[in-house]
């Protein structure tokens, strides 16, 4: 724990440049496997997801479902807490359409 | 630029662990000196702190006015577009203040 702020120990846990991204697309869909994250326009490194997701899934923002043992295959949901980091999304969507020329807000 | 998304280009930006939390400092002020942001409680390394500033300077987020030229000083100030990540900012206070145990809202 870098100090007591609330600012700077959520950065500890989103402060990248794909934990965002995981949980943006989890807003707009009520599940997702893990290939759908790979289809993402910014095409997510495999590694760097299975890292994202295992770290957001430890920190109560995604939770996994695993729905075959032969071979493991799983979904992925937002928790009630990941959800409630839609509003941080929503703010750096709004912030980036309006200073970022060519940008543009993704579903949802 | 990875996609067109808005949120993909704004944590191009500010998708770090410490950007945030130099606009976190300069909301709760009118302007910094460079060893005012030295001296919160995260503990900025000097050097990341020299490449935050130029990259968010660079960005249109933050202003520089030197008021020494010898030896060289410098203010940092906010933009308009860096004020408007105070929705940003305050969010993830929100968000962590509900979420991580022990952590509180830093001014403002």
């Amino acid at each position: 724990m870098r100090s007591d702020c609330a600012v700077a120990n959520t950065l500890d846990i989103v402060g990248d440049k794909w934990s965002l991204l995981i949980v943006r697309d989890l807003l707009a869909a009520p599940e997702l496997r893990y290939g759908d994250f790979l289809s993402s326009g910014e095409h997510i490194p495999t590694n760097t997801l299975a890292d994202r997701l295992k770290k957001l899934e430890q920190a109560g923002i995604v939770e996994r479902e695993l729905y075959s043992e032969h071979p493991p295959r799983a979904v992925y949901r937002l928790t009630r807490a990941g959800r409630e980091l839609g509003r941080v999304v929503d703010a750096m969507a709004d912030w980036g359409v309006k200073h970022l020329p060519g940008t543009r807000r993704i579903t949802p």
